[in-house]
């Protein structure tokens, strides 16, 4: 028999095989898996029964699919017999076992498998061992071959395409992981009806399968609509079946489809990392995810290999410091290693972007706003103004986040999840996620009446999305975004307008937040912010509680402890230190006898299962009204070395001088200069177009989305 | 005029001269003083007014003396006439305005200079700034010379040693850098009546002075009776001064002086640090503070030249990265240029340390014990038994903490203060240093009937230490420390016997903690661990609170959030997990009914001074008790890659077997073997001792301070 793997050809295995040794980047990666899997080698092979989610059977039964599917390619790079034996060896023991374990008994909404207690990570399973079969497959006897065949792999092909046939073409980030296994397992085995199943769906209409998906899942900005903490999970079988597509039906001409939809969306996907690497948490997310996972580092090596490589691309494998051990990540290791010779390596430096959401592009968008200070850190700014993010959506539209110096500082909560820590319920989504982590008041945002958004009906929330303004990167002092979302509450529409405005006299860009409430009758607004750090100081009086009660009795506020309030001054001043920065927070509305609240997340939390982050809100009673805030970043603190610069800010004040239908004007005062910005509320407003309006007596007229006007002080210059 | 610089002699800067540009310690911390220096210098020399503490003017008047010291040096080493230029005009303008300057306002105890608001800052000053003209007095011409001794240096003399004269002699940190800098200033001006009186007191009797300052201080192991984070800021002046006397008093002798008691001072106080570098904080102190301190680094130097250089001096001098610029440094940039071209570098590795209190060693002692683990990561285990520490002193006799995998687990809170945070307090001490860091139950440790140690009375707690009763760091297997402290509470007297125990069933060394209290009627106790984590799991069911109180109304309870209780099974189990690692804590007492209480530090605390660290206490009521836990380190949890192994561990009880005034005996049970741990309570024990105890109907003997038996489970080995 012939080797058959379904990704390498024998052709390819040559220049895999001369990078053994090397410190190339492809060298270091084979190096890497060699001892790792050497490593698991040294145990005895076990395959465990059921076990609970994100317990040691659990654990085991990945490491046993993670490590097979190293082992396969490393005996096929290096030749050593001994990986070959591992995998057969393993691969037979699950044979022998597998049709005696029953299904788990079911605890979720998710069908179980065998070995898992929900299919998607049997699909996993398949989705590795299959890949891992495929290149040892040609050192079995046909004996081996039959066994694993017929006790294991057309088992489990049955159970997902009849069994839980009806979950097969689901649209879905398990249905990802759902077709690959299936299409790559069937070519495997040289069932090619199921290859096609998984492509075109069971019914072969266009309704299922990876074509469907790739169209309903992907906008065509190629922004995935869970976000980017789902995919980066859905990139990875994306992206190896993609590469499998490409080699066994080239009549898909996969990497072309969609106007080369792959290459987009992992474009996207790297374009929504903080500078740091990592992924804002955008829905449910963990938030220490990031560009060095396995399945972004196979996304990349793809990238290279078939829509070309550039500085940023091999930049980011220099972050990653692995590449894909297929031809894909050869290419990409050899364009890092002509670019170390020359000197040529950059860390990667995204643009800002806009990426549309829907299979259209016509659900709104999400915008990622970047801008360097003149601290030479870079801002970024995150506004959602795009769909719900099904199941996993949080209900944020028109929510933000805001990092710079290396942090998040404006932050998402993320998921309420201890993932893999089984004694927190089995690592899975906890009960806190629903009553807490999704909720509206959870984020950076106005809360109305002190409810969620969409009332936190999925169902609801998953028909309605946001609507862009404008998006305006073009400019090195001021960039910003704007957008509506006028079906999120009932009675109320939304506007908000986020900048970030780049100023000689800043160290860093200051963040600029236009929150606008349009409504007939009176409402309870909590404009909130979500921040860790230690309060330094504010410019107002407030009460600070000997006893806590929680804000509110649902819709996420029974989770927040009210540690003190105050009645707002005109414009409320909250600085706070994070890490090495001092942060200042200067915040009003058009109405007054607004009222701040202090807070901690960790009430009614009986399990101790929430992170206490803390947070602040402005809240303000009105009809039709404008938040405004400036967060200035400033100064330095090193508490090891005990320096502390600046840790008072220059901002000094930040007024509403007026809003209506028209447009919104602001006046933001520092100690040197003087800032009024004006922007356009109008659905049609476009670059060209001539805004005036009178507020006070005083004229403002500017063209376009928005104008920033800068007065120095008198004195300055 | 000659050149006259009281730390370099001409012979000496030929070598230094040579590092310029090499990339030895040496070579690489003049460039980086040099490049700090230029920076500076291309600003406009200013010399401000007042300022608050922590404020702009004193970091000014900081900075100032600080470049001046560097650019002296480096006028020295580089010959670079604008360092000189640079010193010699900016003590100018100090001339010109220093008399101008009245006296500051006081705010505190401390009495005010005329640039700061305590005249520790201008002893600093005037430490840096002579040391800084006498690199550069030869470049003057004699108006300049004349100008800055007469209206800065003699005022600044003048008032140290007559406005301030009933100052000068004070036995503290302050006194250490009061006298070197009036020492070394009266030396470069030629007055040598100064540095006199800074060595011998300004009586000539040995009630004042450095050498005073030496005998009553430190301790015969070198100890600092304020604990590392004086230490360290001590030991700068220490170490300068002493160069200082071994250059210009060589009958001192002062190397030698008290069987070297500079050398093991340095020593001592480097082995008191953690694995990571950062020492514990013990009393008020920062928790960030570390090696890499500049007067550290100056220690480090002095150690290695006066007192031989061995592998951990060099290995930490890698970790600080740089040496002191002087022959001291050159000494050891080239020990640790010969390691490293030798490849013999390593980190350091400092041995258990049991460090005495007291003048004469009598007055208790500081205990650290290291155990390197089976996951290679080092174990520190520290144990006050000591002295009160003076004005910055903590109520925490017999307190703990515990370190390992890189993480401190059972904190101390440090200091309540924000350090030159200008706006919290000017950076000063915050009132909550004293209502709450302190305070006995802010420390892990008991505290009885709700009260601090010695009433919190500073005085009466000077007057008090613990007593040592056995430190035993002679194993592989178990080493432990057992301490006494009677005269800490009326009516109970106090032991507590920690120990680290390694087996091969353990991944890392299990903390053990023996807690007696022995009194003859009834207290209330509280157990208390302070952590930093998220809580994983209990064994008990515990009310969690709707509302929050205070856990009391004084002695540091005023600030702690009761968060839950629950009764407490016969023994309690509570994990938590911090970081990547999984901690398990098993608890009980002798006593019947405990409770166990969540907290969470944040109460009464209107400005958001403290930070909310997390704790639980196991509350209990009775005479004479004991309390027995285990505290088991296993696992491993990263976020980012979703992996979590080991979430439980393998201790799966503790139980008090036995206590009177002979001994205690508690047995702890693992899933493969069981523990007997036997320790003496006897203050007259020794190792040769033999004991003999009966409980429940059993026998238990041993030879020595402690002995600790393993059984294994049946099947198990």
């Amino acid at each position: 028999m012939n080797m058959q793997s379904v990704l390498f050809t024998e052709n390819e295995l040559g220049p895999l095989q001369a990078q053994l040794g090397k410190t190339s980047l492809m060298g270091k990666t084979i190096s890497s898996h060699a001892e790792q899997v050497d490593a698991f080698m040294r145990l005895p092979l076990e395959v465990p029964g059921h076990g609970e989610a994100g317990g040691y059977e659990h654990n085991r039964h990945k490491q046993n699919y993670k490590y097979m599917h190293l082992a396969g390619n490393l005996f096929l790079v290096t030749k050593e017999k001994k990986y070959a034996t591992f995998v057969i060896e393993l691969l037979s023991l699950y044979a022998d076992k597998y049709l005696t374990f029953g299904f788990h008994v079911q605890k979720n909404t998710n069908p179980t498998g065998r070995l898992f207690h929900q299919i998607l990570n049997e699909h996993c399973w398949l989705f590795f061992s299959s890949l891992a079969y495929s290149c040892v497959a040609h050192e079995m006897t046909d004996a081996q071959r039959n066994h694993i065949v017929e006790k294991l792999f057309e088992p489990m092909l049955d159970m997902f395409t009849n069994k839980y046939g009806h979950d097969f073409d689901r649209i879905h980030n398990h249905g990802i992981w759902a077709v690959a296994a299936v299409g790559i397992c069937g070519l495997v085995l040289g069932k090619r009806e199921y290859l096609e199943m998984a492509v075109y769906g069971q019914a072969n209409n266009g309704t299922g399968g990876f074509l469907a998906q790739l169209s309903q899942l992907l906008s065509p900005a190629g922004y995935y609509i869970e976000g980017p903490y789902y995919h980066r999970y859905a990139i990875h079988p994306t992206c190896v079946f993609a590469e499998v597509l490409h080699r066994f039906m080239p009549e898909v001409d996969i990497y072309n489809y969609k106007d080369g939809v792959i290459g987009r969306t992992v474009k996207a996907l790297l374009a929504t990392a903080y500078p740091n690497g990592k992924f804002p948490a955008l829905n449910d997310a963990s938030k220490s995810m990031g560009v060095t996972d396995a399945g972004v580092q196979v996304a990349v090596s793809v990238l290279c290999k078939h829509y070309g490589c550039d500085e940023n691309i091999v930049g980011m494998a220099e972050i990653q410091g692995e590449v894909w051990v297929q031809s894909c990540g050869l290419a990409l290791s050899d364009e890092h290693e002509k670019a170390e010779q020359n000197g040529a390596i950059v860390t990667p430096n995204f643009p800002s972007i806009e990426l549309n959401e829907g299979a259209d592009g016509d659900k709104g968008a999400q915008a990622f706003l970047r801008l360097q200070g003149n601290d030479s850190s870079i801002a970024q700014l995150n506004m959602n103004y795009g769909q719900h993010g099904m199941g996993h959506g949080h209900f944020d539209t028109l929510g933000i986040t805001f990092f710079n110096r290396g942090q998040e500082v404006l932050n998402e909560y993320g998921f309420a999840r201890w993932v893999n820590v089984e004694p927190k319920f089995g690592g899975r989504y906890l009960p806190e996620n629903v009553s807490y982590a999704r909720q509206t008041i959870a984020h950076n945002i106005v809360t109305v009446d002190q409810k969620s958004q969409n009332n936190f009906d999925v169902a609801k929330a998953d028909s309605v999305h946001g609507i862009p303004h404008f998006f305006s990167d073009d400019s090195e002092a001021c960039i910003g975004v704007s957008a509506f979302a006028n079906d999120h509450y009932d009675d109320v529409k939304m506007q908000r307008s986020a900048f970030l405005l780049n100023d000689e006299r800043f160290e860093a860009p200051l963040l600029i937040d236009l929150f606008r409430l349009q409504s007939d009758t009176e409402h309870s607004y909590d404009y909130s912010h979500q921040y860790n750090g230690q309060l330094v100081r504010t410019n107002f009086s407030y009460t600070s509680y000997d006893e806590l009660l929680p804000l509110g009795e649902n819709n996420g506020y029974q989770h927040l402890w009210k540690l003190a309030s105050g009645s707002a001054p005109q414009t409320s001043l909250i600085s706070w230190l994070q890490g090495h920065a001092y942060y200042t927070w200067l915040g009003t509305s058009s109405n007054t006898q607004d009222e701040v609240i202090f807070t901690s997340v960790g009430a009614a939390d009986p399990s101790f299962n929430l992170r206490n982050d803390s947070g602040f809100t402005l809240r303000s009673k009105g009809g039709s009204t404008l938040f405004a805030s400036v967060l200035e970043t400033h100064g330095y603190f090193n508490e090891e070395f005990e320096q502390s610069t600046d840790a008072r800010g220059q901002v000094t004040d930040v007024r509403v001088v007026g809003h209506n239908e028209l447009g919104s004007v602001v006046e933001i005062t520092s100690e040197k200069a003087v800032f009024t910005l004006m922007i356009s509320n109008q659905e049609n407003v476009t670059k060209d177009s001539q805004n005036q309006l009178e507020f006070g007596g005083n004229t403002y007229s500017w063209k376009g989305f928005y104008s920033l006007e800068t007065h120095p002080v008198q004195g300055e210059k």
